[in-house]
């Protein structure tokens, strides 16, 4: 199984498909297409929520401000799956959800690439990318050492989320991404909600319900819930939380118990 | 065979994707996952005029505005297929066209049921359908009653589309939804415009020609037609019908001839 | 292997798909169904860029302003492949890219043809090419002079884009098609930047860097680059060329050196 993830929206990933397409069998399942344009770190957020639901798989994760430049394409095997993209920390994050990463840098020079003989510096989801992920399906994941274009990496870009700080009866952190129900899902750990729900929190200093789902207030209304990925999450049931709470990416966010 | 609706844009959908594949290698076809947000009314709608064209399936359909309440989660037969989601009334109009409808609630806490261990209430998508649509498809639509987590239902909520009133030489009814072409809906019977192709009917007050297709008028021009669905539709060749008619869901629309 | 194109957004696209899995088991694969509406010239700028890539199939391609007039159904054989759309130059150039086109018209009132019994005259892409399609497959490719309802067809609508003037040291063309990036991808051949990247040429009168990929220049600046399509593209690294430059489809754009 082949998964695919970009920030392209249409019709370039169809052209990625159809390499892979010619070269393996695989299933392939869309993950996202649209995912906000040259963000890696909001792509890496989603990647982690969703990959590890996957079963053993090759992920391939195309948001790449730095095409064409000298940042090194990646193949990052993690439990039995294996990521491909761009070396600037997107893969990362899912990578360690999914087991310890050993990371491979593609050689896309190397005499064995499979190249697709595409043209420009512009589009390696095509002629890089595409290729690997094809190659490394074929190959078996636990057979990467066998493929002469790829050598191991020891210091690839990293990219962390920040810690939260939680000190006593309260807990700092920020919105780490919005989904498109505007819910601003920041990085403090749900399990601080689990016993409050029903009563209220101060968040950034105004007080707002604790439920346990967007409907526990009426339409309209904010509160903080606790999100599918387990974080604390400032919504409004059937409205948007973001716009309500006046926060976007990065917004600092304190919530006192 | 499955098929996949919902609200969530992306990449929500992935993880239910993750789960289903985990569970099942049923093929996956997405409907459609940019339905109007939390319109119950509107994905009912599309999912009555797009899923009797498939081959027996077990569909997914997940717009969800009471997630995390006391409502259903439903399984319903219908002919050779099952509709999996909310009991709000979004599967009932497919159901319907596909067969005569058996209800049946999904009980997530019985101990049976095949839970993804996913945190939260706020993801009944992934952590409540999805394992059921999987459930479904491998046990098979005409095995449902051994399914301990699943109890007979005798009351759901329906969901009926209004009825047009026709009398005499005028029909009255409304606009049910609109297209991304903005193409107007309604719910008036296409079959009343049968003998009229070519000529002009009053539209809300206004003569309008009646045509077989968008292109029977010039670019930029009204007409009613009838639509995929075999309902009356106001529209304007390559443009958008509700802006000219100044019509939305829900909007009063009467035809006289 | 089926794909399949349209500018139909969400859900009509899953209509085809309802039509064809009733009668083909083939792979269904989407290439973009939020082409811009009703533009034939820029699907088949994207279709000619995208369907090369895949392996041999049947490809559906339905941007159809003319939904409803006498324009033709075709069936185009090109090298393997076969695509199926309306008689508007749509699937030309993509044709001619995949092989030497022979044209086929298809007659949806023939005793034979395999219809779905779909009222109105409005989506064509459900009741006369979908069907089209999954009998296209089923009978292969190289037997369609078997299928009673094609016959073939002589004169079909050609779409060609515009050459460029080349002359010296000057080229002018124009852009063809703008991409979600807002990168403009103009008619200029990349192979007149070859020898000049690192320096600068005249864009429009306007000193700009040629560069081989996005990065050579800071983010938020212009520059001119060879796209994945081997045209000269007029872009800003991590920003929007079209609107940097001024320039949409159809702009003029000359080139000096």
């Amino acid at each position: 199984m082949i998964t695919l993830a970009s920030d392209f929206g249409e019709p370039y990933p169809a052209a990625m498909k159809g390499v892979l397409l010619s070269r393996t069998d695989a299933q392939l399942v869309d993950v996202a297409h649209n995912l906000p344009r040259q963000e890696p770190r909001t792509a890496a957020f989603w990647l982690r929520e969703t990959l590890p639901w996957f079963p053993p798989a090759v992920h391939l994760a195309v948001i790449d401000p730095g095409v064409g430049t000298d940042r090194a394409a990646l193949v990052v095997r993690a439990g039995e799956s294996a990521l491909v993209g761009p070396d600037n920390g997107v893969l990362m994050p899912a990578a360690r959800e999914l087991g310890e990463p050993e990371v491979f840098a593609i050689d896309p020079h190397h005499g064995e690439f499979p190249a697709t003989g595409g043209e420009g510096s512009t589009f390696d989801g095509r002629d890089v990318f595409a290729p690997a992920v094809a190659a490394v399906h074929e190959t078996g994941v636990d057979e990467l050492e066998g493929l002469g274009w790829l050598s191991a990496l020891d210091d690839p870009e990293e990219l962390r989320f920040p810690e939260p700080d939680l000190r006593g009866r309260e807990a700092s952190g920020e919105v780490l991404v919005t989904d498109r129900f505007g819910n601003a899902i920041t990085n403090i750990p749900g399990s601080l909600l689990e016993d409050r729900f029903g009563d209220e929190v101060a968040v950034n200093g105004t007080a707002v319900p604790a439920e346990r789902s967007y409907a526990g207030v009426e339409p309209g209304h904010r509160l903080v819930t606790v999100g599918s990925h387990g974080n604390v999450e400032l919504a409004v049931n059937v409205g948007r939380g973001d716009d309500a709470f006046g926060v976007g990416v990065g917004s600092d966010v304190t919530i006192s118990f």
